[in-house]
């Protein structure tokens, strides 16, 4: 099968290209770099080097023999988008190519603005260029659980049925998104599902929970097609940034009383879930929404399972309770329905068995990469405009540096929480309650 | 009162400023005159000649003795928008400065892509000029009836309670909006209540159906304050067409079947709802959504009546079924409710009583300045291109000209017959069915 993914060069893009490529399928990658240019305006690293992408595509070559196509461009450019696919003709296209990180459009207005015109338009390009020259093409679309927010009934998979009045309808199930970022997506979530009624195409739009790990088969063929493990409070995720905070012998840092509950996935149920959509076409006319994680976890779980994995590498973690930078509930009801993909044939792989092999040893493994003034969250959901993270991480307090060159030596633990208490009154200051 | 009016040389906005400058409220309009814009590029007028703003200005003034300030700018602009906010200090914004027709939106890609980004950009630097210079300013949005869609349930007031799997909760109504602009509208209502949740913003979102009318008391006090009257295919409404239509004895274009259920209300209950909500401004945090209208009818409905009307004025009205170049239902369930704005005092004028004075008198009036050819439906909601309207009026069948000559002097009904009948025959090759 012919599959375009664009985004290829970003953390699910990267892992979903290699893996339908050693699965067989014709592959191209559409990316413009962006994740990379925000690395970059953000003063932050991916805890893994990542290679160049032309460096990636050449050594998969010569490890599998199979060739990738590398399209490089912006999806918001029409003239762009509409000669891949085009030029490519694919069957499926995985879209990735957006700007995904909550935080980084609660920034401030120009961020909030930017994250909704690149993800809405980029993903209306698609829809158009789809219509014009390639209809049958199947979309599979990356959402997000963040969608749904967390409504006191249970979480249906993109559509319920309401009884209200004596009637009855199946309708699309209601969106309460919690940043500029999830908007987007459900911007995205409306859009499609129009154009598949209008113009019947043909679309799955996966709302994938959090995703973590950063081990697939594929990549760990050669430390050359290694995958990214973002940890600082804007694109890392919390359990990344928990095991970064455990290896470095920092405490986790939970945002309020961490009762917020969310759906995860292991990037190798990513990979499979993206298959399985592309091997199991939607309908003509058809936009089907698949809830795309395998657990769901609080924060509070999360941060006792790494506290607990720690303990077996012989890592003391203690936890600390930060006021929440977001607007969310931090205790709430949830339970959200995911048996869609796994009637289609998923076998998930459970956090219990991926957090040391796939989290913990990769963080201790990089350790000396880590920079502990990247985690701390800064950008406050209640503010309109956010210090910028480049300003911060040149204000490293000298308390934090010197304790943690001795926790990344010796694992001592008082000088570890000198340098937390001071971050955190740092942070308190910053975000206010 | 200070009040706001973002889009107020337009239909909805320009009737709105006069009758809250006439009500005592100091009043300013903010508006880049991309409505003339549009109907340059659409190669369109309103039936009713309107004049440049500066003059209808001047002479509000020279009338009533109140003055109406005035802001030249684009509301995407967020340099122009805070400049308004910060200058003017408003209680309450109202804001019509969106791209508002669902046909030119369906247009092609560009059409698409701009009247997302222009309306969602707009709405956000709205929010972010409130948060960070006007916190406590009322936000008075106008969303649109159609954002709901054509559910087989009951219509809300924006929320709907749900029991589900045992438990219940209030959640936004579930949105099915039927074009890229509707679509539009449902972008802003969601990053609407977000920003009410997270910086505590009030916000009256009005779901506002199908305006009907040109005269308001204020509009009426001196022809050169007329109000649009826009009856072409694209930002010409339904009821304003068929009243053309009769006016010079051409059958009334029905798209489809004809039983699409829609609200509708008079403009002077627009210009009164808007003061309502003005005067009854929603909690800090509250996101409060009106269905803005004040009786339903499908599209044969009003046909009947335009015909009924048209035969007291000695006219003969005969109706026509064209395929429907949009995707909606034809028939279909519809009841939406709307009594919270009849709960904080509005009366509505019935159409019953409005059709003759407010429409057919007036579209008689000024009948020689109707273009037969734009009334035509072109834009084919199942095409992601359609040719523009410029090109098509360059076209003119000399059999409709000649024919619309005829009936435009004699109202006699063979010639006018021919021209609908060939005119149809255009537009079935063109639409498909």
């Amino acid at each position: 099968m012919r599959v375009a993914v664009l985004g290829g060069d970003g953390y699910c893009g990267w892992a979903t290209a290699l893996y339908l490529s050693n699965k067989g399928h014709s592959v191209a990658i559409a990316d413009n770099f962006s994740r990379r240019q925000w690395d970059h305006e953000l003063g932050v690293q991916t805890l893994t080097p990542i290679r160049p992408l032309s460096e990636r595509l050449r050594i998969w070559q010569e490890i599998t023999g199979n060739s990738i196509d590398l399209f490089v461009g912006d999806v918001t450019e029409y003239d762009f988008l509409s000669s891949v696919i085009k030029d490519f003709e694919p069957e499926a296209v995985v879209h990735f190519a957006e700007q995904r990180a909550a935080p980084y459009s609660m920034i401030d207005r120009k961020h909030a603005v930017f994250t909704q015109v690149n993800n809405v338009v980029g993903t209306l390009n698609l829809l158009f260029a789809l219509r014009e020259f390639q209809p049958d093409c199947h979309l599979i679309k990356l959402g997000t659980m963040g969608e749904y927010g967390t409504p006191n009934i249970d979480i249906e998979e993109g559509y319920i049925t309401i009884e209200h009045n004596g009637r009855r309808d199946t309708v699309p199930y209601p969106k309460q998104p919690g940043s500029f970022y999830h908007l987007s997506k459900v911007h995205d979530s409306h859009n499609i599902m129009f154009t598949c009624k209008a113009w019947g195409l043909r679309a799955t739009d996966l709302n994938q929970g959090v995703v973590y790990g950063t081990v697939t088969y594929e990549v760990a063929l050669d430390e050359a097609l290694i995958n990214r493990f973002d940890y600082d409070e804007v694109f890392g995720t919390v359990l990344n940034r928990f095991c970064v905070q455990a290896a470095i012998g920092y405490p986790l840092t939970v945002y309020g009383k961490g009762g917020q509950t969310r759906g995860f996935l292991d990037i190798r149920d990513t990979v499979r879930c993206v298959e399985i959509a592309c091997l199991n076409p939607a309908a003509q006319g058809e936009c089907r929404v698949f809830n795309q994680f395998t657990e769901q976890f609080s924060v509070l779980d999360l941060a006792r399972m790494v506290q607990t994995a720690g303990e077996k590498l012989g890592l003391t973690v203690e936890v600390d309770h930060l006021s929440d930078p977001r607007v969310e509930a931090q205790e709430h009801y949830y339970n959200a329905k995911h048996s869609k993909l796994i009637e289609l044939g998923l076998e998930p792989h459970l956090l219990s068995d991926s957090l040391l092999d796939s989290l913990m040893n990769v963080a201790l493994q990089y350790r000396d990469r880590i920079d502990a003034s990247v985690m701390l969250p800064r950008i406050n959901w209640r503010q309109p405009c956010n210090e910028r993270r480049t300003q911060s991480t040149r204000e490293p307090t000298p308390v934090v540096e010197s304790s943690l060159e001795i926790v990344g030596k010796s694992g001592g633990k008082n000088g570890n929480r000198i340098a937390a208490r001071n971050s955190r009154r740092e942070l308190n200051s910053k975000v206010g309650s």
